[in-house]
């Protein structure tokens, strides 16, 4: 077991340099340091133990100098890459930290990491009778994502008919099965039989379909919404987005959370049927769960219980140990995973 | 002086047939029949004597079978095509309007209509210290849309960086001087020289530019938002669009009311920079002024007293005759117009 204070060696995946297009397994490798477990003298930092790690499409955009989401942090070449985790205080020197807290919040991809920005990115974990990975997902980023998503910016009510792409990913699952307790009317698309079979059999979908079967987007989604839809949940943006555009209802809502079929292209899909946000008088709007840091609270006491009471399904894809990382997070963008893909560093 | 119960002719521009692409002055034709100046038995429809007649770029929509927006009516082919206009009530059915009311709102392309659609359409003019004409522009439609839009769509801050489109149009010239006159900084794009001076020299735009002599519409944005624009009334679409989205702030808004540069195109071109939707949580919304008619009260007290002491300049490009009709009609489309595009039928 390690004290404070000791060194010891420290695992981590290593950023080699800047991408361009796809991220690859071999634009990261492992590396074994050392770390001193313990926070310098007067710094506000804290010092945690990774145990889980999660994989997150935006990570991609941390890889790239281009283009991205402002305010974003860049990997440094020759550092360990960062991302959301799951991680327990070995010794603090933040007030509202101390040696023996879980957090959840912005990590290294390393047995052990220094967190100097604390400010609104680290969550101390107050329930602790839920699997922990779930706060990388249906407790932690993508879970407040979903939640801002549905209550805050798409806004679905009871009846209303509901899309949702990428719908077996981590914010897609919490988000269609929101939409059920509410009353809606949920179809989710997916890019396997698997997670069509999970949407409809395991989450209560009504229904669900394979996009990669499907000639025409557009008459897909007129099979499943004769009469349109009222809210979308866009996590995939491209031909998908346009086919939704064509068969929105007036005053419909599109929720922006991503668009990941266009992260990777050298120059992303022209959408035509943006005419249709005037004649439908449609809202599309982006959001972030940043914003929305304040509602944590109201998030937890809506869907902790709903877990408690196995009301809610939550599908997790774990991989074992660090390097098992990189294959992980590259796999995530060709939709390799099955659920929220979470890489173990440590069980405790 | 015609009375109520006579048979009297009517002069009309009747809609030949549908059309495909963009409308020519020769889809309509002028012809006369007559009319009996009075509302059947037993109707609550309103027989009117056509004043001003307005040109709105949603017409052409009127002109096609294929997509527009829902909920419109289409002009059919052999009848008079109809649009927003002031009209003077000859003889009413309708508890709400009596003989001699001056009221705007959607009537027919002729010197007479029985108009029997007045559910929401048409609106009692209780201001006629102003001139008539104006109720078919900063009065009327296009004055209630720039409100809105302004108000209740958009929603600059004092400070904030706005940008409008078609900046010299009916919408554009009230929403670009409600924003000087909030404290924002006002840039507007327009198609010719003498419309960028108008915007500069009389409607008070901070700046103003024209878009077919600019190489580069993301340089030229750069040049006039240096820090990006909060945000944008969205008249035109297409490249201004994608442009525009390099250039939004977070938290940006976009007001779409229309995208006429698109309308007239076999297939709307392509929208590139959508990712920035989800990058910077911008929220983009389309409007129409009929979802706002209860705001008219408020729309009118703002407006009028700067119309009165002449704090709002307000340029008409104004036609005699409806036989002048199609062609100011057709002309909109290209941008041929200055200021708004208004037909006069008769003057009392």
């Amino acid at each position: 077991m390690v004290r404070v204070g000791d060194e010891v060696s420290n695992k981590q995946v290593i950023f080699r340099d800047y991408v361009i297009g796809s991220p690859k397994e071999s634009d990261m490798y492992l590396t074994t340091g050392t770390i001193k477990l313990k926070v310098p003298e007067g710094s506000n930092a804290v010092l945690v133990k990774n145990l889980y790690l999660s994989c997150d499409p935006l990570m991609q955009f941390f890889m790239r100098k281009a283009e991205g989401p402002n305010g974003y942090l860049y990997y440094t070449p020759g550092s360990a890459i960062f991302g959301y985790g799951v991680a327990k205080v070995l010794d603090s020197g933040h007030p509202e930290f101390k040696a023996g807290d879980l957090v959840w919040g912005i990590t290294g991809w390393e047995e052990y990491s220094l967190i100097t920005k604390t400010t609104d990115t680290l969550i101390k974990i107050q329930h602790t009778d839920v699997p922990l990975s779930y706060y990388t997902g249906i407790l932690g980023m993508p879970g407040m994502t979903s939640y801002a998503g549905f209550y805050e910016v798409g806004t679905p009510k009871k009846g209303e008919y509901v899309f949702v792409s990428a719908a077996s990913g981590a914010v897609g699952q919490l988000i269609g099965q929101i939409a059920k307790l509410e009353g809606c009317y949920v179809v989710g698309s997916a890019g396997s039989k698997e997670k069509v079979d999970l949407l409809k059999n395991q989450l209560g979908f009504d229904e669900a379909f394979n996009y990669k079967e499907e000639q025409d987007l557009n008459t897909a989604l007129k099979r499943y919404f004769p009469e349109g839809i009222d809210v979308y949940f866009e996590h995939v943006g491209g031909k998908m987005l346009d086919a939704v555009l064509l068969n929105m209802r007036h005053h419909g809502r599109i929720a922006v959370c991503g668009m990941i079929s266009q992260y990777n292209l050298d120059e992303p899909e022209g959408i035509k049927n943006l005419l249709h946000i005037g004649f439908k008088w449609i809202q599309m709007k982006g959001y972030t769960h940043r914003n929305y840091y304040h509602l944590n609270p109201k998030f937890l006491d809506l869907v902790l219980p709903y877990i408690r009471e196995k009301k809610m399904v939550y599908v997790e894809d774990i991989v074992e140990g660090l390097e098992s990382g990189p294959a992980a997070l590259v796999g995530l963008f060709s939709g390799r995973n099955f659920g929220k893909q979470v890489v173990v560093v440590a069980r405790e």
